[in-house]
């Protein structure tokens, strides 16, 4: 059986991969692994869907046990990826999407180089602002240290595989399937069936 | 202005890869080149659509006026990509999509490692024999011949960029899709876009 591709999927705060991926989520069979961090839950945010909030006791023996796929310390908070459930998924072929901050996804990158990088860029600055204002549950403040912090992410994009832009919802959804779909498609992933066509001769 | 896209498919004869063509020609904005050939039209095929269909003076005429992409001499004639159309649709920032012969295709990535290359197959040997028998064109000579083709022109699927199988239509069309829009997010092809999101702060 073939392992499962593990997806990476990052972008700054606004960029609308939430909601991208709430929806290519409800396109096929994956499993979706939920964030832990140790912030305050924002108004409308379920625990073990948006993230699971954790402690900061809890998430730090995880730390120590080896329980983090990677985990990032950001504007005061953990944010991490528990390692088991990712791991048993892959072994038993199933994709898996993760939704990781730039400085997790970037040493993944080191620990798993056979996964598959998105970055999901706004369209500009300007809008990635717009859009922040608009979601109204942050301060002006937080509001332009995002900013800054989006613009120190977007410059690390050329890290990723592939570079989405997130313009239009309805495009943004088709272009992170088909990065899914191709990439299984690609050499490396698919020349196994080479010898599956040939040996039915 | 972005260069265009230039999209090599290659397969087996009786893979199916001029149906998926036909279709995914629909779905986009792409400029087909048609192969040029000096072997007789099957039943059905029009020149200009399924071929060009040269005498063997001017293909060689071409040839030697370096006006072709590549081309190939197989079970008698001589196949080929006419040059000219290509670049000047790729200059102009359109993609383009080429169906090639293996061992043009094998050419074409000397001389343009920056193509996107696409192999698509038979689910199996045994289907592809399945499907040639059912257009009944050709003899069964003929046709074993196309299977041994077929079967080493399979194993040099492994030099193509992507391979996917032609198993079932819809699906086939998708995944043709879904390689040629992922590719244009590739790092490579997509990078020049961080500055775009940037400028406009």
């Amino acid at each position: 059986m073939n392992k499962g591709l593990l997806i990476v999927v990052s972008g700054p705060s606004g960029c609308g991969k939430g909601t991208i991926l709430a929806e290519v989520l409800k396109s096929g069979n994956f499993y979706y692994s939920v964030s832990a961090t140790t912030r305050a839950p924002r108004p409308g945010e379920v625990d073990g869907v948006n993230y699971s909030f954790l402690t900061k006791e809890k998430f730090e023996e995880l730390i120590n046990n080896d329980g983090m796929l990677e985990h990032a310390f950001y504007c005061g908070n953990y944010y991490g990826t528990p390692k088991e459930q990712v791991m048993k998924n892959l072994e038993n072929g199933k994709d898996v999407i993760l939704e990781i901050e730039v400085q997790g996804a970037l040493k993944v990158m080191e620990t798993c180089p056979e996964a598959v990088f998105v970055f999901i860029m706004p369209p500009s600055v300007k809008e990635l602002r717009r859009r922040l204002n608009k979601r109204g549950t942050e301060s002006e403040d937080v509001i332009e240290k995002r900013i800054a912090q989006a613009i120190s992410e977007i410059k690390l994009a050329n890290k990723y595989n592939y570079i989405m832009v997130n313009g239009e919802l309805e495009k943004a959804i088709a272009d992170l399937i088909s990065i899914i779909n191709a990439e299984k498609m690609t050499r490396k992933r698919a020349e196994y069936l080479i010898n599956e066509v040939l040996e039915n001769a």
